[in-house]
C-alpha cells in the first residue's frame, strides 16, 4: 500500500486519475534558497505534453502548472512544494464503452482484481498522464542538481526498428522524436505515418545521461544508484527494461574488454556506465530503457469482459502509437530524481569527507 | 544515507564485510506462526556457498547460519528474526597489497571518495560476500510466499556467449551452474576451464521465476511490482540490466505481436511477464538479468594508487571467474523478497476486496 | 528533511503556508470501495473552522476542501486522495510588520536560522492553518475505522485554571469549547472575555478516546501504538506534552494500585489507558495532551529583530487566544490516522493469526 | 508490521527475545572516520546492566556488547554497524509457569490476540532487556553529536512520592539512582528497602537535557524535533507519559508567562524546552518522561490463562521494583538518536544555507 511516494531525502508524492479533476504532487526535501518559477517547471511539462506533432495523442492538454507552496519571493524555502495540473480534455465517453471490457495488455485486469473495481476513464491511475507530474517534480530537482554542476539529457535511440547512428545533442530539440541523429528522422516519420494507417503500436529505446558528476554517490546496499535508478525508470509506464552501462551486452563480454581501466588522466572507457558498487565514479552515468509498444489500438484483440466472456477489443480514443516518443522527458525527470535525492543524503552523511586522492577525468561519454 | 533496508512491510536489513567478524541480517515483518529451522535457511546458503565445484572461488566458507530471534517452538513469532553468519577462512593477508591500490572496476575508487578511506579486505562491505545474507533472508520470504502456493525459481539462461536451448527445470539441480539444459552442461565446463587458464573472466545471464500467482498483487505508482523488482535485482552486485518478460525485445516489437489476449480459458502469451501497470495478471512473473564478469582477475590492468601514481593492477586471491554461476539463489532469494513485502502489503490494504470478475488460467512459462 | 509525510500503510501528506494560494494534502494507501464524499470532510474542517464563535480567531476562512482524485462513482478507489483547500482570507498585509522581527515563543527565530530566511506571512509552514488538511485527511481515517466498528471522539478536559468535572459526550456538540461538562460552559466564557480584554492567552489540555478497538493493534518495538500516538499529538502546534492512560499520575502510583486486573467478565480498570507494550488491549485509547498558550498576543514581548537588535513586538492581526479551543478536531483526526495506519499494518502481517483465548470485555471509559 | 526500526538518516534496528540467544541491533547511516570502540558503548550499557544495585532486578548479564562490522582500523567505515549482546542468565524455567497465564498489567495479553501465540520466557520480546539495544545505538548517536558539540545527560527526577530539590550533575553519578540531589539519596534507598519488602513497585520521572544545541535543527510537520522525541521516548517501556519543557503545566500558564523573551544577550527563559515549531532554538532541549510502576511483582493479582479462566498470578523470577532507576542511560540514548538522526538530515537538506542573523546565547538549563 501507499506505493505513490518516490524518493528518501528528496521525495516526490502523486495523485491523480487521467480523466479527474487534477493531477497533483508534492515535493519535499527541497533545499531552501533555490531560485525556482512556474515557468522552470513548464518548459519540460511542454516537452512531454500531448498534441505536439502528428506522431503522438491528439488529445490536447495545455498542462499549466501551478506552484501552489514552499516558493516565496521567487526562491524555495525548504518546506513541501504543492504542484497542480487541471485536466482540461477530458472526453468521459470515450472510455465509455471500456467501463465492462478489459483491453488486452492494460492493466484493466490486474486493477479489478486487485482493487474490486477501477476508474475506467483513460485508465484512470493507471494513465500515463499521470507521468505529467514526475516532468514537473524532475524539473525541480534537475534545479537542485544544476546548483552542483549536474546535468540531465535524454534522447531516443531506437524507435521500432530504426537505430540511430549518429549522435549530436543539439539535434534532439529538433525534431519531435528526440533523436540525435538527423539523418534518421525523415525515416522516422515515415515509420510513424505507416504505423498508425495500419492502426498499430510500436516499442522504442530511449536513453539517459547524467554529466558533471563527483566520485562517491551512492548508498549501499540496497539503495545503490543503479538500484534506484532501476527502480525510477522501471516505474515508467511501458518500460519493460532497464540498462546501466553496457547493460546486457556484458553477459558475452571478457572481465579484459569490460574494465574501465584508469590513468591519472582520467578513465580510458565507460562501459560500467559510471556507477561501481552502487556508487558514481565521477564518469557520465548513463542508463537505457526499453519502452514496450502501446496496447491501445484499433487492430481488434481477443479479450474478456468483467463477467468472464469472451469478446473482441477495439481500443478507440486518442491514443500514442509509440509512447516512447514522449518519454524521453520521463526518464530525464526520473534521474533527476534519483540523483537528487542521492545528492541530499550523501550530503548528509559525507559532509565532513575529505579523500586525498585526486579525482580522475571522466571519458566522454560515448555519445558525444 | 542508511540504505542498507530493503522492503516496506517486510523489511530486511543487512551488515558486515567480507573480512569482518560475521555478516547478519534482521528480517522485520515477517507473519506469525510459520514453521521455521535453520536448516530452511541453509539450503539455500549451500546453493550459493563458494567452493563448490571448480568453476566457483576457492574460498571455503560453510557458511553457517544461526537464527538468534523471532523464532520460538520452532514457529515465527511476529518479532523480528535475527540472522548471523560468522566469517571463519577470512585470510586477510592475501588483500594487504591492495590496501593502496584501486582495481580497475572495483568499488574501490568509488568508495573511498565517498568515505575518505576502505576496509579494503575482500573488497569490505561491497564484496558479493553480503549476499549471503540476502540468500538466507530470501529463504524465509519464500516460506512466507509458499503459504500463498508462490513458488519461486532461477536458472542460468546463459554463460558468457553459451545460449540454452533446452528446458527442464529438474536438470537445474543437476550440475553447478543451475543450468537448465543438459546438453550445454559439458561445453560450459569446457569453456570455463578455457577461461580459468586464460585468468580472464565472463558475464552471464539469470532468470527468475515466480509462478503460483494471482491477479492484483503490486502497487501503483513507484512500488510497482517491475518497478521494486528491478530494484531489488539490479541491487545484486555486477548486474547491470535487468527485464521483465520479452525485456529489450520489445523495442522492435508491434503492438499486435506483444499484447498478451485474454480467453476465458486464459492467457494466450506472456509477453508481459506476468506484470501489467505494475500489477501481477497472475501469469507468471519472468525476470532476467545480465551480470558483467568479475574485474578480479590475475591479467594486468591499468589503473592509479591511493596518491594518484600510475600503476599496474593484478588481483590475486581467491575469485570467481563468472560470479553469474552463484547468482541464481541470490536473484530468486531478492525475487522472493520483493514479492512477500507486496504480499503483506497488498493484504493490508486489499484484504476486504471482493472481485466478480472469474480468475482466468496463467499461459505456462516458456521455459517449461 | 521530507518531514511532511505521516504514516507506513496509510500515509498523509501535507503542503501549504498559512497565507499562500492553498492548502493540500495527499492521502495514500486508503483501502478501496469505502463511501466518501466531500461532505464527510466538510464535516470535520467545519467543526475545526476558524472564526465560528467570538473565542476563536476572527480570520473567515470558509475551509471549502475538494477531493481531487481517488474516489469515482461515491467510493474510494484505492489510489492516492488528493485533497484541497484554497485560502481566501489573506490580508497579508497584516504581517508586513513582523518580516524583520521574531516574535518571542514563536518558530521565527528558528525558522529563520534552519532556511535562511522565511514565509513571515501569517507563520507560513509554522502556521496552525496547515492542521486543515490533517482534518481532512482525519476524517478519510474515521471512514476506515468506522468499517472496523472503532470510533474516535476527543473533547476539552481543562482550558486555563478550569476543569471539567461532570461528564456526557452529548454535551461536547452544544458548546464552542468542546466541553463536555456542560457546567462549567458558562465559566469558561466569561474567562475568555476577561482574557481578551487582558490581551493574553492561555493554554488547554484535550483528551482523546478511541473506543471499540479489539486486543492486539500495535507493533513493537518502536512503532508501539503509544510512540507512534505520541509522535502524532506532539507534531500538533501548540502541544508540550502527551501522555496515555494515567499519564504523569503514574509516577507516584504503586504496582497494586495501577494494574489493571482482569476477570473473565472483562478488565477491572483502565489505568494504561488501552496500550501494554505497545499493543492495544481492546479497552477504550486514553490520550490526553497539553497545548500551550498561543504566543501571538497585544501585549508587548522582549525580542530581537532579523540582525539581532533589541526589539518590542505586538503581535497585531488575528489569533486565537486559546488555540487548545480549536484542537480537539485535530487531535481526533491525528489519533484516527494512526489508528488506521496501524489497522492496515496489522492486517497485512496477521490476517491469519486465530488466537484460542477469547476477547474479555473493555472497562468502560472513565469520562462515560 | 516491521515496527523495529527508528530513524530516516541515522536508523536503529533491533531483534532480540529476553531469553533467546542474543541481542542484537544494526545501526545504519553513521558517518564515516568517527573514532569508535566497543568500550564507548560499554560504558552506556555498564550504567543501564541489570544486579548492580539491591534496587535492581537481581538478573546478572555481563551485557558485553560485540561490534561485528561497520568499523575499521579504529574509525567508523559509513557502514552499518552490527552489534550483538548474547544473553547468559537465562533461568527460562523461572517463567514456565506463565506461559499458559497472563499476568495483569504485561503485554502478555496483548501479544497472545496479536500473534496467536507468544515467547513467554522472561516476557520475550516486550521485556526491557530489548532496551540493551538501544543504550548500545545510543552510544554511537552520541558520538556523532559529540563532533557537533551537542550533549545528551539524563537524571532521575522523581521516584515515587520524592521529588528531587537540589540540581548537581556531577552526583548523578554517585547514587544508583541517577538522582542530581544528594540530599534525596537516603531517602531514596529507605523506600526503595520498604517498597521490596512490601513486594510491591512504584513509579519515576526521568528528564533528559541536551545542551550545545544550534538554532535550525528539526522538521516540519509531522517530524518536528519534539514530536519524534515523543515517539522515541514514549517508545521505551513502561513510560506513559512525555513532557517538552514546561509539559502539562502550560495548561495553566497564561502567554506572558510561558513566551521566552529574545534580547540580543540571549533568552530570558526556556519555558519551550528548546524547541518553538518543531525547530531547535539552540536553547537546551529537556524532556521529562513518566514510568509507571512494573506490573511484576509477589502480591497476587487478579487474572485469566489463556483458556479465559480466572485465576491468581503472582511474578516471581527477578524484577526491578522500579524500572525507572535503571531508565536514565535509555532515555539519553533515545533523545541521543533522535538528534543524531535530525542532523543528518538537517545536514543534506540544509547544508548551504547562510543566515544573517546572529545566534543569541541560550538561557542555562534550569537544572543547572
Amino acid at each position: 500500500m501507499s506505493g505513490n511516494t518516490f524518493g528518501k531525502s528528496f521525495t516526490v508524492t502523486t495523485f491523480g486519475e487521467s480523466h479527474g479533476l487534477a493531477l497533483g504532487a508534492i515535493v519535499d526535501g527541497c533545499p531552501p534558497g533555490i531560485e525556482l518559477s512556474e515557468a522552470d517547471l513548464q518548459a519540460d511539462l511542454d516537452r512531454r505534453k500531448p498534441g505536439t506533432s502528428r506522431y503522438t495523442t491528439q488529445r490536447r492538454e495545455p498542462d499549466q502548472v501551478k506552484i501552489l507552496s514552499g516558493v516565496f519571493e521567487g526562491k524555495t524555502t525548504g518546506t513541501p512544494i504543492g504542484l497542480l495540473v487541471e485536466n482540461t480534455d477530458q472526453r468521459s465517453k470515450d472510455y465509455s464503452n471500456i467501463a465492462e471490457t478489459f483491453r488486452p495488455a492494460h492493466a484493466d485486469y490486474a486493477y479489478n482484481h486487485k482493487y474490486g473495481f477501477r476508474d475506467y476513464r483513460g485508465g484512470g491511475r493507471s494513465s500515463a498522464r499521470e507521468t505529467a507530474m514526475r516532468v514537473a517534480a524532475g524539473a525541480i530537482a534537475k534545479k537542485v542538481l544544476a546548483q552542483k554542476g549536474i546535468q540531465i539529457r535524454g534522447y531516443l535511440s531506437q524507435l521500432g526498428p530504426i537505430k540511430i547512428e549518429q549522435f549530436d545533442w543539439q539535434e534532439v530539440h529538433n525534431n519531435p522524436f528526440f533523436c540525435p541523429d538527423v539523418s534518421k528522422v525523415a525515416e522516422m516519420e515515415d515509420y510513424m505515418t505507416a504505423l498508425r494507417k495500419e492502426g498499430n503500436s510500436v516499442g522504442a529505446k530511449i536513453s539517459v545521461v547524467a554529466s558533471g558528476l563527483f566520485p562517491g554517490l551512492g548508498e549501499p546496499i540496497f539503495d545503490r544508484l543503479d538500484a534506484d535508478l532501476a527502480h525510477a525508470l522501471m516505474s515508467i509506464n511501458a518500460v519493460k527494461g532497464v540498462e546501466i552501462g553496457d547493460g546486457f551486452e556484458v553477459v558475452e563480454q571478457k572481465g579484459t574488454e569490460h574494465r574501465d581501466e584508469m590513468t591519472p588522466d582520467g578513465f580510458l572507457s565507460n562501459h560500467a556506465g559510471g556507477v561501481l558498487g552502487g556508487i558514481s565514479t565521477g564518469q557520465d552515468i548513463i542508463a537505457h530503457i526499453a519502452l514496450k509498444p502501446t496496447s491501445s489500438m484499433v487492430i481488434p484483440g481477443r479479450s474478456i469482459d468483467t463477467h468472464g466472456n469472451e469478446i473482441e477489443v477495439v481500443t478507440k480514443g486518442r491514443h500514442d502509437p509509440c509512447v516512447g516518443i514522449r518519454a524521453t522527458p520521463i526518464a530525464e525527470a526520473m534521474m533527476a530524481i534519483v540523483l537528487a535525492d542521492h545528492w541530499l543524503r550523501h550530503r548528509g552523511q559525507n559532509a565532513d569527507v575529505h579523500c586525498s586522492t585526486p579525482v580522475i577525468p571522466a571519458q566522454a561519454t560515448a555519445g558525444e
